[in-house]
């Protein structure tokens, strides 16, 4: 596909080597291309990990196998897959995804289950066990690369290349902690068609992680949308190599498990901020904040209402201040709600407070807010003090030609 | 908005006169326009009412005022304001609302709660109390009218005039069922930014009406959907003369009942059709059929997240069988499915059966389908005998061009 790169791309950072993490890429031509496919990161013994995944259903045998793995706290290996998502093909796929996890535990002498697949692309096709077999050997061995490496490998539909950085202090130690991602269409609350992976040198019990992990996610991956599809395959994993040579983390009340999560927290965010950046056709990055609702969660639901909404994303595609269409979508969230109550702001200016347009409503600095490609859009349900933000694009002509015209 | 008539479009059925009904229009100006925009239905004495009106919680005045009025089971007027929805402006769109009811009802003579009104149009501005007070003088007294005129004069956005028409027996005597409707952009389940009027000569008791018309909507208004929002308007009433001379209908045994009933049902699936065909940008009308879910609430779920997924609905414009989307949307409805036995096909052709690409997959029939405007996509989910079938249109540039370039 001929996409160009997204007006609201970003520039890959600086992103220092991990301690315990080795990457290398190889070809295995899942698709007719000539580009690297195949994405290998190496895990030192006593890695832990923590993961989250897509709760669509249909989900891939990638997903299924990771879910339960994950639980052993354990792992040796990551290995993904780019033009292929190798879901909805039954047994045929999932004798793939052992194949893969056979040969890189007999590689590095370490447990079958230590050994994360992730897969991303066209559904319904087996992964090719040939082209596999051959493309893990060469990836087992071959020289290792750097995060933008990895980051372009792993990534599909792609127009720009993911990457976010962050470190904190534990004890006397820094800890870094280096995040990778791909997704651009198919984004949804649950994660869609998005493949993250998250790598420190920190030393972190895997059910901390696991928890840390899981909070980060809610203010992260799950706050954004582009387009409220859910795919088959999203995951988000974290390694923690324990390279740093501080004393493990094993609970909050840890010192510098603040600082940890607080960085993890940060990681998620950007990581996620980028694949909504890089949505498909987007113009405009729009944050969505809700307050005055009767709960956070309830918050977060009206967010999502918002943010899904079709009507209020082409609105701001047309940069129309309508906040009529925003009423609409608060009101179809199911949440408790008052028209008469709600106030409706766009970059710091009201428009409607109280159920009522603002009779002094100056359009002119509004406007001007709408037509630049960060949108700041402010809900007050007027009821709590429940908040929340999340994050989405704008839908164009964009996102039509590149759904309307996608070949699988 | 100058804005093509749909390719879907059809014409205006011929309808009948219905005893006991007599429909007006006039000019309020609500707009800077010159076309008629305020509609008059006067009903004879002993009209029986049913309705359906929207679940967003931040409905309109009209939308509370006749939820709560329809309660009492008659009606003697209709009033239709086009161009303002009147909804999101407090006490003074309130007292518009009440302006109108006092003035029908004292030219009627009648109570003012059986005079029932509707507003559709920009939302936030309160309808001018001038030009209702004089629109509706006007609209009193000004010479009768037709079905297709009423039609027209309810629209908005709509491109083409929609009515709908069905008869039954009771006992000897013919009734006659006419039903006119507005709606295009902003329709999902819960029936948005759309008015439908169905008038019949029968003499039916308003609570089986109402049981009646909650059936019907079932399996029409809610079984529709354009772009999943749901407008603060939405209304469907039912009005019954009882001119036609039979005994009143007072339960479902009363003989003609079930004729009655299934006749109602027509007119409201032919109506809600007519919605979907005028769909924003719409250039293929979308049959979604599903079978095999636990239940047929599931599988009326499992039809709407496919009806409403962007993916599924962009792939289908680009005549594209692309029922990996079709596996992605079913598995985030959230309801039980199983991928290794979901079966997915077009227009009557299976394209994956029990969870894998069928071995002889032959794609030309499928594209041939695909090429048409009327598309059908039938889902099997393997689990249990639950039915449903929803219907919705393509997602396509007209959408984007429509809604991000309105100006309200």
């Amino acid at each position: 596909m001929d996409t160009e790169r997204s007006p609201l791309a970003r520039s890959f950072p600086e992103m220092p080597p991990v301690a315990g993490v080795t990457l290398r890429i190889a070809r295995a031509r899942y698709k007719d291309w000539d580009r690297c496919d195949l994405t290998f990161a190496e895990l030192t013994e006593g890695t832990t990990i923590a993961g989250v995944f897509t709760r669509n259903v249909c989900c891939s045998s990638e997903v299924e196998l990771g879910r339960e793995n994950v639980k052993r706290g354990t792992a040796r290996a990551l290995i993904v897959n780019a033009g292929n998502s190798n879901a909805f093909t039954g047994y045929r796929g999932r004798e793939a995804v052992e194949q893969i996890m056979d040969q890189v535990s007999d590689h590095l002498a370490c447990d079958r289950k230590e050994v994360f697949v992730s897969s991303t692309g066209v559904i319904g096709v087996p992964l090719p066990k040939d082209k596999v077999r051959a493309g893990v050997e060469a990836v087992l061995t071959t020289e290792p690369c750097n995060w933008e490496d990895a980051a372009l490998t792993i990534g599909t539909t792609d127009t720009f290349t993911k990457g976010a950085h962050a470190s904190a202090m534990i004890g006397d130690k820094r800890v870094e902690l280096c995040g990778i991602i791909k997704g651009s269409g198919m984004i949804a609350p649950d994660m869609a068609t998005m493949l993250g992976y998250i790598f420190t040198d920190a030393a972190i019990d895997s059910a901390l992680l696991q928890d840390m992990l899981n909070e980060a996610t809610k203010d992260s991956f799950n706050a954004i949308t582009v387009d409220s599809d859910t795919s088959t395959s999203d995951t988000v994993l974290t390694f923690a190599t324990g390279k740093a040579g501080h004393a493990p983390l094993r609970s909050y009340d840890a010192p510098g498990a603040d600082a940890f999560a607080a960085a993890l927290r940060d990681v998620c965010q950007q990581l996620a901020h980028l694949v909504v950046r890089d949505g498909e056709g987007a113009r405009k990055f729009i944050e969505v904040r809700v307050s005055g609702a009767i709960s956070d969660e309830s918050a977060h639901r009206i967010g999502l209402a918002i943010a899904n909404s079709p009507l209020v994303k082409t609105a701001i595609a047309g940069e129309d201040a309508n906040w009529g269409r925003v009423v609409m979508a608060v009101g179809k969230a199911g949440e408790p709600a008052d028209r008469d109550r709600l106030s409706i702001g766009f970059g710091g200016h009201w428009a409607a407070k109280n159920g009522q347009p603002l009779a002094d409503y100056d359009e002119a600095p509004v406007a001007e807010h709408l037509r630049g490609q960060d949108v700041l859009l402010e809900v007050d349900i007027g009821l709590g003090d429940g908040r929340a933000t999340v994050w989405t694009c704008d839908l164009t002509h964009g996102y039509i030609a590149i759904n309307a015209d996608y070949r699988s």
